[in-house]
């Protein structure tokens, strides 16, 4: 689960969430609402998701040559989830749903995600195929599906990537042919398509991206269609089963309870398929699934940092080992390892990396918020831009640094923190997969610096700058922040002045000019992250002269210890950046296959 | 198995290895027997180790209430490298060993850890108890242990850890107490002793550390012993089961074909040992087999992740995926992955990784070599005091880089990389023990600045300064090198002043002083490895001139760049780390565990 203290503090001290309140969607809400909700998930996640978190690691999902099967525990889950309206959450009033703000949402997948990852995929990415319908869908979809999904019956996925293209989705070779009556028939292979097949529901509502005979090539050739397990007759029961097979399972280093599929859609006749939205207009439709799938990513790789960093704190709050280097008296007895001055820095830098990501999901998802119920048109259109500018870094940048947060973690424990024993190393291969899914670092390297940075004249970036300068200009009036904020200050005109070197490059010669994408992601990442820690920081300093209680204070310490940890030992790494990018360092671009 | 051409580069091109046939010691040898030495090595990790690489992973060892079962592979290898002289390679010729050079051994070594590093674990613990017993055992311990330790029959552990004390060997509490008959009786429980229990030989030598009773606190009260698990008569036949009993199986992420075991010694009687060396000199002799086992440990990691590097090169180019950025035409062909530039940085960075530490490695085998065999004693003095100030770099650069390395080869091939199906990602899991194992990097770090520059007055940092100086000052002579000369001058004088301003802070404080070690292990490792890498690019460029082959050409032209590559985009990361430790930065030594 994640830190409780954490959540309160995000949501009621460095957001506004209360003020949602006054929004009419939130009317009939408060903030009791929002933390029953939130407390609920946590409930849950404890008893029915952390209960099979390393059986569902030790017993993989099979086929039985009929369907998926997955250990028992994972239906009771999703049923206690489904029960508990957790697949209502965003969905509207008038359609039976919760309508919950997008951070009270967040805030309940953290602990699913927390407890266990594998198991949410199936939920989530219902989650995601609800929403793409409540947008896209034309009512009879709406009517044959949206209800079931909501409801539980049925899951969904998004069936995108195909095995001979990888991350190129332009690529895509799964050809849709329309019939006379206006379904599609498609024909093609799916490959990496989580919850692909398993047997928690009576049918599976595949989300897949195809191309109609004769479109565009490219990515303007592409279109979504929903492709159902089962068929669904008009009065909503289960018709014929679709010509979708499963080709295979793909079997992973971890999130092994989710299960990974390759798809043979269309094996005999063509599988039916119903168009959503327009022809060639799939791929900015899929987009709103992929980019809340990207903050799911985010979270979830915070999510196991957290419960890394939470697992090896106990561990060294309660193992004694050797003494201090100044204590030359072996007689005397062993200090617990968090004594010492090397754990504290992996526990400081996991505190650094866990509490800095989840402000990112939970600022992202507060942009969400605003994007979709500010009351003001021009502040939804600002949280639109800014949210497209950061999810980049959303998606990446937990999920690189809670790999090394994970990585800590194992550190910590030791040779016990390498045996099965010990669940941090099932968190160390978990992890691994989110720097991979919905989009690799590269793929969002080059999103953020071939498309993002300049969009609309770098208009995204410049309220990102009003942001942040807001922010170190407070932080530089309090005595204790004033030298973190000249430097996250210093850092972010850095970042601008880095990006003004490279646009004239990307524009002129872009293959030269994104080759170090990665890099200027990183760098990103690193200046948008110290920012969130000054902020929390300037938030923890003003709240701690009224703090009444002893936790709170050490909590708001701790806080201004894991900015300052951030802005000293973290943020600098992008000086050495700053030269590369600038100077368009050539030596990855020109780097020859025969030499290696 | 490494490759091939980096062995010889850096046996034949960057150290004289020809040079030892000069040597007394190795007058008989050719550079055929050389290589003929390490193509047998490699053909046997290629036939009879890297066969079983996968289902040693799949089958773990197991216990059946008398022994320790491995997969029949394991005892085949085993028997093999037996058979082909392995465990003789650096014996004396009157001890029926082979009497070949450090350097021949290591690059053999190098092959069996590319292939299989789990099933290696039996076979290394054995040299290195070898070795032990040559170097401290009394005449009737070698007549008794000696002889069938190199034929194969026995095996060996080292056995120094204990549940309750981790990394801190001052509070074992393993006890010995003297018999009448100068044997001891042991008694206590060892943790994670790797090899400690399994059915490849009749019997198992352990190398046990224990405290005899009234002995000194602390390291000065440490003793040797040996504990074999079935004590050996004078005549040779096995004789009772010693008091030596499996506590336990444990179950690691990674390298699953080697036990790690939990033993308990003297549950009845004690268990029978034979004192090594002195009383209470026990870890002085110790450190011979640690040491060697820590450069066994960087070499284990080279050889993973040049294994990494080896198999997402081969994927990258056979992956067609996508364009070049600059190509907007999406009905031109896709390009190979080894096309797009960051995937070229990925493997460029595994590439300076790899033959980075494989340059460490070698280097450090090549300073163990004159260390014993130098005709001059001077020269066999500088080389030991070289490696003592090395090893902490020896053992944890190729550790955590090997480590990132394998990252990057997952990251290559994308969500393949995380499929079991794939061999990369058992890689990564093996790879991550290697950070914790013989010396966590926390422990070397306090090794490094807290004893080893500062011993006899800095007089090795002095000498490698020698080393460094002589190469930089060579390469600003090649104007293609020029630039990268200056850098690494430069960062190893800055690596002077810090170390200079830290001293006088550990000998006055060694808590605080000793506080960031782990950032000056690495700070220390990032420079000695771009000088090694200045040196292989100055070879490089002097032989480029006479290359008749392409491959050649080619191969330093790889060289170049990824010495290039090295200096420019990882060396630099050293600049925030000096003002970081310069300025003995106070962040995690003053953080508090309620803060967390």
């Amino acid at each position: 689960m994640l830190k409780d203290r954490d959540i309160s503090f995000l949501l009621y001290e460095l957001l506004d969430t209360e003020a949602l309140l006054k929004r009419e969607r939130y009317a009939d809400h408060s903030r009791e609402v929002f933390d029953a909700t939130i407390a609920t998930a946590r409930d849950i996640a404890e008893k029915y998701l952390l209960n099979h978190y390393q059986k569902g690691d030790a017993n993989e999902p099979t086929f039985d040559g009929e369907r998926v099967r997955l250990i028992p525990e994972t239906k009771v889950a999703w049923d206690v989830m489904r029960d508990a309206g957790f697949l209502k959450t965003r969905g509207d009033a008038s359609e039976g749903g919760l309508q919950l703000p997008e951070v009270i949402v967040r805030a309940s997948m953290g602990h699913f995600l927390a407890a266990n990852g594998g198991s949410c995929a199936y939920y989530f990415l219902t989650l995601g195929v609800i929403e793409l319908i409540r947008s896209f869908g034309t009512p009879d979809q709406k009517q044959r599906f949206l209800g079931r999904l909501m409801d539980g019956d049925f899951s969904g996925t998004m069936a995108l990537t195909e095995p001979a293209q990888g991350s190129a989705l332009a690529d895509i070779r799964t050809r849709a042919e329309p019939q006379a009556d206006g379904t599609y028939r498609v024909f093609g292979q799916k490959m990496f398509i989580s919850a692909g097949d398993h047997d928690l529901t009576d049918n599976i509502v595949h989300m897949v991206l195809a191309k109609v005979k004769g479109s565009a090539p490219g990515v303007k050739g592409i279109s979504l269609f929903i492709v159902p397990k089962y068929l669904v007759n008009d009065d909503g029961s289960l018709g014929a089963r679709n010509d979708v097979a499963l080709a295979g399972l793909l079997h992973k280093m971890g999130t092994r309870n989710s299960t990974s599929t390759a798809l043979n859609f269309g094996e005999k006749d063509g599988a039916i398929a119903y168009l959503v939205g327009e022809e060639g207009k799939g791929l900015a439709c899929m987009f709103q699934m992929m980019n809340e799938a990207r903050i799911g990513v985010g979270l979830g790789a915070t999510a196991g940092a957290s419960v890394g960093l939470q697992h090896s704190l106990a561990y060294a709050r309660q193992r004694p080992q050797g003494r201090q280097p100044s204590n030359r008296d072996p007689a005397s007895p062993q200090v617990l390892l968090v004594e010492h001055a090397d754990v504290r820095r992996m526990l400081l830098a996991q505190k650094a990396y866990v509490e800095g990501a989840l402000a990112l999901c939970f600022y992202a998802s507060s942009l969400f918020e605003d994007e979709h119920t500010h009351p003001d048109p021009e502040q939804r259109q600002r949280a639109g831009a800014l949210l497209s500018l950061l999810t980049p870094m959303v998606k990446s940048w937990p999920s690189k640094y809670g790999c090394q947060s994970n990585d800590l973690a194992i550190q910590v424990l030791g040779g016990s923190g390498y045996m099965r024993e010990f669940p941090v190393e099932q968190l160390y291969r978990d992890q691994r997969l989110n720097p991979i899914h919905e989009g690799t670092e590269g793929i969002h390297g080059l999103d953020l610096l071939g498309r993002k940075v300049g969009a609309d004249g770098g208009a995204a970036l410049a309220l990102l700058r009003e942001q942040v300068l807001a922010v170190a200009e407070e932080a530089a009036g309090a005595p204790a922040l004033a030298d973190l904020a000249v430097q996250v200050k210093d850092s972010f005109e850095q970042l601008m002045t880095t990006t003004q070197a490279l646009m004239p490059v990307v524009a002129r010669d872009p293959s030269r000019g994104l080759a170090n994408a990665t890099l200027y992601l990183d760098c990103f990442g690193r200046v948008l992250v110290a920012w969130l820690w000054l902020w929390q920081a300037l938030v923890a300093e003003r709240r701690m002269a009224a703090a009444q209680h002893e936790d709170d204070l050490n909590y708001y310490q701790g806080k201004l210890q894991a900015a300052r940890y951030y802005i000293e030992w973290e943020l600098p790494m992008t000086v050495p950046a700053h030269k590369l990018l600038r100077e368009v360092n050539p030596v990855p671009f020109d780097m020859r296959d025969a030499w290696f």
